[in-house]
C-alpha cells in the first residue's frame, strides 16, 4: 500500500454510487463499469475505471472477474449487550403481551440489568462475534450505540467497550439516551445534559448523541434539551423517531440539523415532507419490521419525495436480531419498496452520511478503499440473495480481511 | 462408526421432537435434555439421554456444551436451474407487470430456456454451491425437483443432475410437472402419464411426482390424471396447491393420500379442514412471501386445526432465492405464526414425513445420526437469529462435514 499502490484488476463490474449523500431519484444513479480496475494507495482509491485505461502498477491483484461494490456501512446498531432475550422471543410469539413479559422480568430492562452488570471486557467479548458477523455480511463501517446503561457508569462501560473494539473494527460510537427512569425524569435529563454528555464528549467516547423519542420514552422537549447539550459539546445529533407514533421527533431532528432520524415506521406525509426538505438522512430499519411483524417504514415514499434514505440492521436482542448488513439491504427492497440500486446507495454513501462520514461508500478517487468482492459477476446478487452471503471477500483500506 | 460407536458428550441441550410426523399441538412437544450425550454407531443413533446415564465408549467426542438439534430437512427446492432472474427481479421491484416481464423474454420461460440448453454436468456445477449453502444452513436432507424442462429430455437431464449430486448430498428427487405447454395440453398430459412417468420410475430417477395445480398451470383433472399415473408407477405424489387460488388442489392431494401439499398461501377454512383430516403434510414456503411481498400461508391456523405442518425454502430463482433452511424456519415463525418449537418440528420430522422418510428428523435411538451442533448453548438461537448461521457444525450419519 505504498509506492505506486496496488492495482486491483479483472473486476467484472465495478459498481458505485457517486460520492456523498444522494437524494431522491439520484439514489438510483449507480455507475457500473465493466472489466474495470481500481488503484489503491495508502488505503485510499487513487484511480478507478476501465481496465484498458488503468495506470501501470508493479503490484497487481486479480479479482477473478467478479462484481465489486463499496463496503457496506451499517449506520444503526446496538451491538453491545449482555444477556439474551430468547425467553422473551418465545413468549411474544406465543402471544404473551409485552406488559406481561416486562412483569416477568423480561423486556429491555432485562438487557439493561445484564449489561449494567457486565465489565468492559465482558462486553467486548460478547460484541466481537456480532461485529464479525456484520463484517462477514459486508459491513466495513458500523455504528454502535450505548443505551442499555441507564446508570452513567454502565453507559460509560458500553462506550469503552466500543472504543476497545475499534482496534479490530471501523466503528462509530453513539451515546444513546434510550430509556427514561421511572422517577425523577427531569433530574435525569438534567444530569444527562450537564454530566454525562460533557464527560463523554471530553473523553471522545462518542461521535453523536441519539435519543429515543416516543410516547413511552422521551418527549420532544426532553429530546430537544438533550440534543442541544450534545451540540453544545460538539457532538452530532440523531433521533430514534416515529417508531410507533409520530410525536414530533422527526420534525425536531430536521429543525436541529440532525445527521439522521431512524425508524420512521409511523411516519406520515408531514414527516416525509420534513425529511425531504431537510439535510437529515432517513434511516430505515427493516429487520425490526420482519422480526416483530410490524409495518415497514415508507422508504418508497421518502425517496419519491426527494429524501436521502439509508438502511441499517438495528442489530439488538429485542427487536432486530439481524446480523447481516446485506440482509438489511435485501429487506429494504422487499419491505420498504427500494429498488436494488437505491438499496445499495442507502447502504453505502447514504449510510455513511448518516454517520457524518463523507470519505467512504463510493468507489471513486479520494474515497477510502473499503470494498467487497462478491461471489457473482453481477452485483444484483447482493440485494437478491436471501439466507446466504454474496460477499466473497472484504477489503478495508485496500487490505483483504 | 464401528464397534461400540462414538459417544458425543457435553451437549448443553439435546433438543428433539418425537420421531415420526407430529400433528397440531404435538408439534410443540420438544424433548430438551440438559448435559446430554448421544451414542452413534454405523450412522444411526443407538442411545440418547443425560450424560450421567450414558453407556461407556472408548471413542468420545466433546461437543463443547452447545445445543444439538436434528439436521434440518428441506422438503421443497428447485435447486437445479441455469441462467438467472436478476433482470426480472429488478424489473418487478421497479413495478413492471409480470406479463411484460414475460413479453421481454423473462419469467419462468427464461429459466426453462437456459435449463433446457444446459448439460447434466452444467446443471451439477450450477447446483452444487446452492446445495452447499443449504447444508451450511443446517439442511442434511434436501428435496430437489425437476420442472424447468418441459421437453422430456431436459426433465431427464435435471433428474440425472440430481442423481449425480447424490454422491455429495442426501437428496430426494421429485419429478415436477410444472408448466403446461401453450398448445396440445391433452396430448402433453397423456405423454407425461404414459411416457415420462413410467420411464422416470423405471430408471429410479424420482421418488415422487409433483404437479403445479393453479389457474395458470394445471387443472385439477389434469393433476389427477398425472398423479394417478405416478401412483400406478409406484411413486409418491404431492401437489403445489393454493399458491394464488384455491382451485381444489389441496382437496385432491388429501383424497389421493399425497405426501404433502405445498404453498397454501390462498388456503381457506375448507382447505385447512381437509388437511387437518388427512395424513397429508402441509408445507409452508415463507421465502416466497418475503421475496414477492405476498401473503403468507396460514401456518398458525393449520396447526390449531390439527394439521401436520412442514417448512421448506422453495429455493428457486424466480420466487424464492432463499439459500438457508434455518432462515425458512425463522421465517415460518415471523410470517406464518409458528412458535419456535413448532418451527423446529416443521423443519425436521414433519419435513421428513413430507418426503416419505420416517428414519430421520429426531434424535432418538434408531434414527439416522444427522444432527447440528449450534454456536449457542440455547437451541432457540436457531429460529431467533436472522442473517447469520447459528450452525457451528453439521453431522451426517454421525460424521462431521
Ligand atoms: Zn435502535
Ligand atoms: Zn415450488
Amino acid at each position: 500500500m505504498t509506492g505506486t499502490g496496488t492495482l486491483f484488476t479483472n473486476i467484472g463490474q465495478l459498481v458505485t454510487p457517486a460520492a456523498g449523500v444522494q437524494r431522491g431519484a439520484a439514489m438510483r444513479d449507480l455507475n457500473v463499469t465493466r472489466d474495470a480496475a481500481l488503484l489503491v494507495q495508502d488505503g485510499v482509491i487513487r484511480w478507478a475505471g476501465p481496465r484498458a485505461d488503468a495506470p501501470a502498477s508493479p503490484d497487481e491483484h486479480d479479482l477473478g472477474g467478479v462484481a465489486v461494490v463499496p463496503g457496506l456501512v451499517d449506520p444503526h446498531t446496538h451491538a453491545v449487550w449482555a444477556g439474551d432475550r430468547l425467553a422473551d422471543f418465545e413468549a411474544r410469539i406465543a402471544g404473551v403481551p409485552y406488559e406481561e413479559i416486562l412483569a416477568r422480568g423480561g423486556g429491555i430492562r432485562s438487557s439493561m440489568r445484564a449489561t449494567g452488570a457486565a465489565s468492559v471486557d465482558d462486553l467486548v467479548t460478547l460484541a466481537r462475534p456480532r461485529l464479525q458477523a456484520l463484517r462477514h455480511s459486508g459491513a466495513t463501517t458500523v455504528e454502535v450505540k450505548s443505551g442499555y446503561g441507564m446508570e452513567f457508569g454502565a453507559e460509560s462501560r458500553m462506550l469503552r467497550a466500543i472504543r476497545d473494539l475499534q482496534a479490530e473494527f471501523q466503528l462509530v460510537p453513539t451515546l444513546l439516551i434510550h430509556v427514561p427512569p421511572t422517577e425523577d425524569r427531569a433530574e435525569y435529563v438534567q444530569a444527562v445534559c450537564h454530566d454525562l454528555i460533557p464527560s463523554v464528549a471530553r473523553e471522545g467516547l462518542a461521535a453523536a448523541v441519539d435519543v429515543f423519542t416516543e410516547r413511552e420514552a422521551f418527549t420532544v422537549n426532553e429530546t430537544r434539551a438533550i440534543l442541544q447539550a450534545g451540540k453544545a459539546n460538539g457532538l452530532h445529533v440523531k433521533i430514534h423517531a416515529d417508531q410507533f407514533h409520530a410525536i414530533g421527533g422527526t420534525e425536531l431532528a430536521c429543525e436541529l440539523g440532525a445527521l439522521s432520524v431512524d425508524h420512521l415506521e409511523a411516519s406520515g406525509p408531514a414527516q416525509i415532507a420534513a425529511l425531504a426538505a431537510s439535510s437529515t438522512v432517513a434511516t430505515l430499519l427493516p429487520g425490526v419490521s420482519l422480526h416483530l411483524g410490524l409495518p415497514a417504514a415508507p422508504g418508497r415514499a421518502l425517496i419519491d419525495a426527494g429524501a436521502a434514505v439509508a438502511v441499517g440492521t438495528d442489530l439488538n436482542p429485542g427487536s432486530s436480531p439481524l446480523y447481516s448488513a446485506q440482509m438489511a439491504l435485501a429487506l429494504a427492497v422487499r419491505l420498504c419498496g427500494l429498488t436494488p440500486a437505491e438499496a445499495l446507495c442507502a447502504a453505502t454513501v447514504n449510510a455513511a452520511a448518516a454517520l457524518g462520514l463523507a470519505d467512504r461508500g463510493a468507489l471513486v478517487p479520494g474515497q477510502r478503499a473499503d470494498f467487497l468482492a462478491l461471489h457473482s459477476a453481477d452485483w444484483r446478487d447482493l440485494p437478491y440473495t436471501l439466507g446466504a452471503s454474496s460477499v466473497r471477500s472484504v477489503f478495508v483500506g485496500g487490505t483483504a480481511l
